[in-house]
């Protein structure tokens, strides 16, 4: 009998095994660092704009002066001169505007811009139609990001914007995580790499598994497939924890071979559970050996795909200082979902850009549902299924 | 003034253009392929599984042999042997059985499985106390994958579930699309790599952009920032649409910035367009040089990042024979969203899980807003803005 424990507990010890660990950081370029989890916060040495700008092309002006201007009264204003781009400007006195393209500084003591399709210069004199109030068409210094300011958070995923922001603030170097590298061991004397004489399935697990901890940002070593054999797993287990952060051991679906893990396990560490109250997933181990964890997936890749992602993807979450996975989004069901096992289960499914969501039913086992699907829709375990047009929680695939 | 076109006409021409090359391909094992377009239709050259297969522990029977069983009444089969996992079965005749393991190959005859709970074993003989239908518990041969299927098709990007399908399949190779190339250039008197003295400031779009192409899937080179000469910036886009597929150049945000990029594109080669009816954006240029894109984008980042968001990133689809993108998700406006620009408005936001979603109010040229934003949401031409509670199309960022 399995000691089985549900996902929510299973998801607690995972993430307080990572925990317990220091994941390795390093400082890296910042234009290197897309999809990388920054390890410490990142702060703004300086303002951003570092100066007060116009956001439009025309007249740095006192907005006081403008006041009352309209078409028949415009307000005539000195032109003292260009503000190049690039260049520190100077100063203005009432009365007086400098002419001034987009993103130029303003000049001390003006606090506004006009924009230039409401004047008319003429002989040093500029003509304005339009009263602008203090702040109108600037952005002022640390309207952005002031010094001082985080702007990133630990466990935060470098993207396209993040390497902007950065680059706003000249921060050039990150402090990242490194990748944790995972070992990836899958069993079964039914595997083969080469074309499957009757009886033999090609190994799908190795690399499902490598590729989806590599999208999460971990390094993948797929070991050479494994027969059912406890001294050839047992050895294979104790180098690959060695040598690795973590080790995936996926297969043995046999009762027979599930139970020689478990043993092997219990034999050089420790098994901190067995059976998951998951559907798919409930032949799913948690092993620990010495300090790295050994986690054992069920041999139906659909299932073993399930629980990397919904239960042991926390491991590495919490390795990079990434909060717990939630839904990415609620679904309404278009149809009837019948469940009966007691247990909480998962479905691919393909959402719809208004909410709608439809399961894929299939046996498990099948695998090509997953590229067919582009979500994992959640029944609950108190329910007896969802009826058509319920809420219902969805998370994503690896991407 | 600037002859300007919808945002659905630009993304016409940008797609036309690279509908008119073709992209090269290259053939890469299918481990490494995560992240890439496929180039051509991915066929299954065999069935998955290969074999009719349990998909519990038990025993390969005749379903008929069971009809009836119950506790009381239990049917009696003889056990003729085990079946091997990864070994070829032999054959049943009713009355007959063979133990068997989830995965294992169903001998010739048998047509259902019974799991081992349901039954008893002693003496060579089973006693089966729960009835099963042909097809029960049992995976037949091409259930997943028949022989023939096109199981992926061009345009997809290789997800670990892909990877995995192709595992399944033995398909150690996939045909995809090389990486576009683009050169980034950023014009601008003002942008400086170094501490920024009054009036520069740091040079966001390079990095900005370069990481978003690179998130795309192209080959992204920065080349050193340019002054507003016209010499240097003619010069540098001659020679970087000689050794690249595509150009980008940013800035020359001022009026007259904006003509120099258009008469130096004149000069070297023809204006597709020069204007673009939506905000942020407006400054947009689409060049052609040698059957080269270039693409002419604002200065300010927020403004580059949404046109090379909702327009210019619809080359790179093209060029791999992805689909033009659509708003990923219709969320409900947390407030009312004013408008009245007469143009299709685009702004950050925030989306919460249950769907509603608040717009991130900005002034052009703020750039941190983007890494507190999860969506881009659009505010159609014809309206004047969006009412809280209205329904409104929601875009992706760059991940």
């Amino acid at each position: 009998m399995l000691n089985v424990i549900t996902r929510e507990e299973a998801v607690r010890m995972v993430r307080a095994l990572a925990q317990n660990r220091e994941t390795a950081t390093e400082t890296i370029p910042t234009a290197d660092a897309l999809g990388r989890y920054l390890a410490a916060p990142v702060r703004a040495a300086e303002d951003v704009p570092g100066f007060d700008r116009t956001t439009v092309d025309g007249y740095a002006v006192l907005a006081r002066d403008t006041y009352g201007a309209s078409d028949a009264m415009p307000s005539q204003l000195d032109v003292i001169g260009e503000i190049a781009m690039g260049q520190a400007a100077g100063a203005i006195r009432s009365g007086q505007c400098f002419r001034i393209s987009t993103g130029g500084m303003l000049p001390q003591g003006a606090d506004a811009a006009v924009m230039v399709e409401h004047t008319d210069e003429t002989q040093g004199l500029c003509l304005v139609y339009k009263a602008v109030s203090p702040g109108e068409n600037i952005t002022v210094r640390g309207a952005d990001v002031r010094a001082g300011d985080i702007v990133l958070t630990p466990g935060a995923r470098m993207t396209p914007a993040s390497v902007g922001v950065l680059a706003a603030l000249g921060i050039e170097r990150v402090e990242v995580f490194r990748p944790c590298s995972a070992a990836v061991l899958s069993t079964g004397d039914e595997l083969t790499r080469g074309a499957p004489a009757p009886g033999q399935i090609r190994d799908v697990n190795s690399d499902l598994l490598a590729s989806s901890l590599s999208a999460m940002g971990c390094a993948a070593d797929v070991f050479p497939a494994l027969p059912d054999d406890r001294g050839a797993i047992r050895d294979a287990i104790r180098s690959a924890a060695e040598t690795h952060d973590a080790v995936f051991v996926s297969g043995g679906s046999s009762a027979g071979m599930r139970d020689l893990t478990v043993s092997v396990l219990d034999e050089l560490g420790e098994v901190l559970f067995h059976g998951l109250a998951m559907k798919p997933g409930k032949p799913t181990i948690l092993g620990l050996l010495g300090g790295k964890p050994v986690f054992g997936l069920p041999g139906h890749p659909l299932a073993a795909y399930f629980v990397l992602r919904l239960v042991f993807a926390e491991y590495f979450r919490a390795s990079y200082a990434v909060p717990p996975d939630a839904p990415f989004r609620v679904g309404k069901t278009a149809v009837n979902i019948p469940s009966n096992h007691g247990r909480e289960e998962f479905c691919c499914a393909t959402l719809a850009p208004d909410g709608s969501v439809a399961p894929i039913h299939t046996k498990s086992g099948i695998i090509s549902v997953l590229t067919r699907s582009n979500c994992i829709l959640r029944i609950p375990r108190e329910s007896e299924g969802l009826p058509a047009g319920a809420e219902t929680e969805l998370y994503r695939l690896f991407l």
